[in-house]
């Protein structure tokens, strides 16, 4: 499995991603599932993917080299927009799903892909997309603004009690370690290092990306922190009312 | 969907059930999910039910048929022992898929369904089983000492990080309550009201059974108190010391 996660906030972008693959329990691997395109002072794009790994390493793939290549077309460095970017992406996606569904189905394998893309470019705002596997895409705005694909359940409640747009960014990428720390506490199939990239808004270049791993000190004082303090909360709970007859 | 926990501690055990049921998002009701089946003073046995309601209160029906007829064969009252009570419930979603399985699929309809089964017989300890839904099932010891069923993930990382066997049973209670919370807040197909019961070991009663709806003034209490908790952790949270080049 995979988690990754974007955020779309009035400061700018937050992204973050593990870095486990498995294909099994006995097909463990690491990869990375975050992939920075820049042309600083002018644009910063920002892919997070999940899912099948051949088919996300092959769109990738496809568009980098579209980019240096400096072709006409799918060339996201040459994109007008962010909106042209995502459907860059997407069409990347469907391309990848036409010439290899056929063979991956043949074999039984999972041909899911999606992926979280974002940044900004020179005039306009910065956006961000949730891709899905069919190359059609969403975009993030006031009343949702952050995106999760992969294992994306143990990770959201304190999405959703903490994540508002007016979130400033270094708040949002504690909190973006913290949505990690409880996925990769519950599931095995998510785990460090984790890639963290923090964007603030018309900067138009990467000023704060970290690969965190398991023996960062930093995201090891924030989860024993967060242990302890809901262990703590937890503690102090209210008690209930009800006669519970219980001696 | 349907969320069930079901927790075996030292001083006994917790059961919490939600009552939403949901067919497509055009089709939700409410319906029970927490059946018990008590002979005080000699045994009580509690069984909570996720996946395909025709097949679970098909189970929940025949067992108590079995136990309000006196059967000898499949009837809970006359099991020796609550693991003879988990193959009953076992045998019995046997039966119900082997009958209702080939028309289920001809109509393509979820057969999936799949139980929590607890409870203490006078002479045993409290017991706590998982019964999946090929009807075999697993027993929660003090490494694995609770079960979900149904919408497990979101109210997981509370658990991991509060309920050991020693845990007592009113704070045990109210971890259910928060992990219920969390789920409920992220997934619109499990909902109030929440059916707890809290059996305190070798009673061999129920003496703490709450129907938790909506409007109930510790549910919310608690919640309020969660969440503005969880803000306050959050907001005193240790600071990276990346050089974020952030303004």
């Amino acid at each position: 499995m995979t988690y990754c996660l974007g955020m779309l906030l009035h400061e700018g972008l937050v992204f973050a991603s593990d870095s486990r693959t498995s294909a099994g329990v006995d097909s463990v691997s690491q990869f990375r599932k975050m992939f920075v395109t820049e042309a600083p002072g002018e644009r910063l794009i920002v892919a997070l993917t999940a899912g099948n790994l051949a088919v996300t390493q092959e769109v990738i793939t496809v568009i980098d080299r579209a980019a240096a290549a400096g072709e006409d077309e799918g060339n996201v460095l040459l994109a007008d927009s962010m909106f042209t970017v995502a459907r860059i992406f997407g069409s990347a996606l469907r391309d990848v799903h036409n010439r290899d569904r056929p063979h991956l189905m043949a074999h039984g394998a999972d041909v899911n892909a999606s992926l979280i893309v974002g940044g900004q470019i020179a005039g306009e705002r910065p956006r961000l997309f949730h891709i899905y596997a069919a190359g059609n895409f969403i975009e993030a705005g006031d009343e949702t603004c952050y995106f999760q694909i992969g294992e994306t359940k143990y990770g959201k409640p304190i999405l959703e009690r903490v994540v508002t747009p007016a979130l400033r960014l270094i708040p949002a990428a504690k909190c973006a370690l913290v949505s990690f720390d409880s996925t990769i506490k519950a599931n095995l199939s998510v785990a460090p290092p984790i890639d963290l990239l923090i964007y603030e808004r018309d900067r138009l270049r990467v000023l704060t990306r970290q690969r965190i791993d398991d023996g960062d000190a930093y995201f090891n004082a924030l989860r024993g922190y967060w242990g302890e303090g809901l262990r703590a909360l937890f503690a102090d709970a209210p008690d209930p009312d009800w006669k519970s007859g219980i001696t």
